[in-house]
C-alpha cells in the first residue's frame, strides 16, 4: 500500500456527470492546488471530448496526466448490469479496470450508481471475508457530519452483512471525518428489545459482540436521532437506507423551493432576503457540504469513490480529496485487518457466509 | 353509521400530550368555532385536572361536553402492551372503551403512540378481513399534500398487508385530501422490475390486480419522488415508513435551527431576518401543517386518531376536524366496501391471511 512519500494514481472517469466533462475535469484541477505533487490523474474518456478540454487550459501543464481513450458512455439511464457488460469500451468500465488491473490505486465516477456497483461488485473482488460492498455517505448532523451506511448497494442483507457493514463504515469514518473511535449505531423502530425486526434482532446481537473491541458500538438509534449525533456510524440496511437518503435529500431541496418562494412574495420579504443572503449560502453548503463530494463503495478490495450525478467542481475536488485520503490512510488495509478480527471472534458463527 | 343531522360524539383523551391537558382543551375549544353544534365531547382525564380547566373558560358552557374521570394516565415512556394493560383507568384506556361501546364515533389521542396502537389493536377489532391496523400521516408535497402509510404501526407486512394499507390509504385520502381517485404508488429503490425485495414484488403483483377498481395504481415510486406529488397514497412497510417520516420530521428541525443560527451570525443579516419574518412563519406552516394535526390509525372498526405529542391548540383542532370528517363521510363503512370488493378479486388468493 501507498506510504505518503509514493506516487499515487487516480483514475477518473470523466463521463456520467450532469454537467459535463468540463466539470468534472475543472474540479480535477482545483483538487491540485491542495494535493500532493505525485499524485497522478488517468483521465477516461473519449478522446474527441478530453483533448480540446485539457488544451484550451494551460494547468494541465503542471499536472501529471494521462487520458486514457474511452469512446462509450454509460448513460444514466442504462440498467446496472446491462450497462457495465455492453459497454466495454466505456469510460466507467475501463476506469475499473485500470484497478483491477492495479495501475491505479483509486477511482472516482459521477455517472450511473447502479452501473458503478454492478462494476465495481463483478470487476473487482471484495475484500476477503466480506461479501457484498455497501455505499456509504457523509450527511450533516446538527453539531458535526456522520456518515450512514448502506445507501444501496445491497437492499437484502443478511445480519453478518450488517455487521460487516459496522466495520466498513467505523474504518471509513475514522479516515474520512477523522475520529479515532466512532460511535456505530444501529438505525431501527423503536430502541426496546423486541421492537424492529428479525434482521435488527440478529445484527444487533452480533454487533455487541464485537463491541469494545472492533467497533465501538453504541447501540439501536431511532430515525429521529439520525441527525443529532447520537452516533458517527448509522447502519441499516440498502433498502432502508436509499430511501431514507433520497427523501432527506429531496425534502431539503423541497424546504430550499418553499423558502426561495415565500422570500419573493412581497417587496419587504425580498429586501429582508437580499440582507440576509449570507445566511442562506451558508445554509446550503451546511447542507449539502462540498468537501464530501465522494461515497465509497466500501468492502471491494479496491478504493471506488462515486460522486454524485449533479457534482460540480467543489464537489469533485471534495472527493479527489477523500480518494486520496483513503489511499494515504491506507483504510483498506485496516478494513482487512478488522474483518479478519471480527471473523475470528465470532466464530463458530463466522460473519463470511460461505464459510 | 352517521348522517349528517345525527349527533356525533367524541371521545378526547386530554392527557399525555407534551403541553399539558389546558393546550388539549384550548384546541377543542378552537374547533367549535366550526364544527356543527350537533357535535358533542366526552373528555378522559382526571377529574382534578379537568374541573378547573373546564371552569375557569366560559366557553364551555356552550359546548356540549362530559367529563369522565380517568385517575390514571399512560406516560410517554411506558411499553406498548404493558402501558396499556396495567393501567386500565388511564384516559387512554377508558376513551378506547367508550369507543368499543359505541358510546362515541371517534377518539383523539395525543399521548404514547405505542400504546395507542397496542391498545386500539387490542381493545377494538380490525375492520372484516384487515388483519392488521396502519397509522397513516400526511405529508406537505411540493404542490400538494400526500399521504403515507405506515408510519409505523405494523414493522412486518406481509404483501397482503400491503395492498389492504394501499386500500385503506386511499380512502383516507379521499377524505382528508378531498381526491376522488387518488394515485397510490409503492415505495422501493430504482423502479425496474426486479430491484427492490421480496415484499415489492409481491405487493407490486396483488396491486396491479386491484387496479383501476378498488384503487388507482401509479406502480412503484422511488424516495426522491415521495414530495414531488407524483402520487397522493405512499405506500411502505411500517418498518420504513416510521424511519423516514422520523428522519424528514427531525431533517425539517435541523434545517430549521440551522438556518435559525445563520440568520443570527450579524447585524445586517437579523435585520434581513426581521423583515423575511412572514416568509419563515409561512415556511413553517407550510412544513408542518396545523390542519392536519392527527394521523388516523386505519384499519379499525372505529376511528381512532393520534395527534403529536407536541401538538399546540391549532393541531389538535385539525385533529377534531379530521375525526369529524372521517365520521361525516361514513370512511369506514366505504373502506369495509373496498376490502371485501378487493378479497373477492384476489380469490383464490385471499387477501385475509386467515382464509
Amino acid at each position: 500500500m501507498a506510504s505518503p512519500e509514493a506516487r499515487i494514481t487516480l483514475a477518473v472517469d470523466v463521463m456520467g456527470g450532469d454537467k459535463g466533462p468540463s466539470e468534472v475535469l475543472a474540479g480535477v484541477v482545483k483538487s491540485t492546488s491542495f494535493v500532493p505533487r505525485n499524485l497522478r490523474f488517468l483521465l477516461f474518456g473519449p478522446e474527441s471530448d478530453l483533448d480540446p478540454l485539457i488544451s484550451e487550459n494551460s494547468e494541465w501543464k503542471s499536472i501529471s496526466h494521462e487520458i486514457r481513450h474511452a469512446p462509450e458512455v454509460v448513460g444514466m439511464d442504462e440498467k446496472p448490469i446491462a450497462g457495465i457488460k455492453n459497454k466495454k469500451n466505456s469510460s466507467m468500465a475501463l476506469a475499473l479496470q485500470s484497478l483491477k488491473d492495479e495501475e491505479a490505486d483509486a477511482m472516482l465516477c459521477c455517472g450511473n450508481t447502479g452501473c458503478l456497483m454492478a462494476g465495481g461488485t463483478i470487476r473487482l473482488r471484495t475484500l476477503e471475508g466480506v461479501e457484498r460492498p455497501a455505499l456509504c455517505t457523509i450527511w450533516p448532523g446538527r453539531e458535526r457530519y456522520f456518515t450512514l451506511l448502506d445507501a444501496g448497494a445491497n437492499p437484502h442483507p443478511k445480519p453478518y452483512h450488517i455487521l460487516q457493514n459496522a466495520i466498513l463504515g467505523s474504518n471509513y469514518a475514522r479516515v474520512a471525518l477523522g475520529l479515532v473511535r466512532p460511535k456505530v449505531g444501529l438505525l431501527t423502530i423503536g430502541t426496546e428489545e423486541g421492537k424492529g425486526n428479525e434482521l435488527i434482532h440478529e445484527a444487533h446481537s452480533m454487533l455487541k459482540d464485537i463491541d469494545g473491541t472492533i467497533i465501538n458500538y453504541a447501540g439501536l438509534i431511532e430515525g429521529f436521532q439520525i441527525f443529532e449525533n447520537v452516533v458517527d456510524v448509522v447502519v441499516c440496511d440498502g433498502f432502508v437506507g436509499n430511501i431514507v437518503l433520497k427523501a432527506c435529500e429531496s425534502l431539503s431541496k423541497l424546504i430550499g423551493s418553499f423558502l426561495d418562494e415565500e422570500l419573493k412574495r412581497n417587496a419587504i420579504r425580498k429586501t429582508g432576503a437580499l440582507l440576509s443572503m449570507g445566511a442562506f449560502r451558508s445554509l446550503k453548503q451546511r447542507i449539502n457540504p462540498e468537501q464530501f463530494g465522494g461515497a465509497p463503495l466500501l468492502g471491494l478490495s479496491r478504493n471506488v469513490i462515486k460522486a454524485h450525478g449533479s457534482s460540480n467542481r467543489n464537489h469533485v475536488c471534495g472527493a479527489v480529496k477523500i480518494a486520496l485520503d483513503l489511499v494515504r490512510h491506507d483504510m483498506l488495509g485496516q478494513m482487512q485487518e478488522d474483518i479478519r478480527g471480527a471473523n475470528d471472534l465470532l466464530r463458530p458463527f463466522p460473519i463470511h457466509g460461505s464459510e
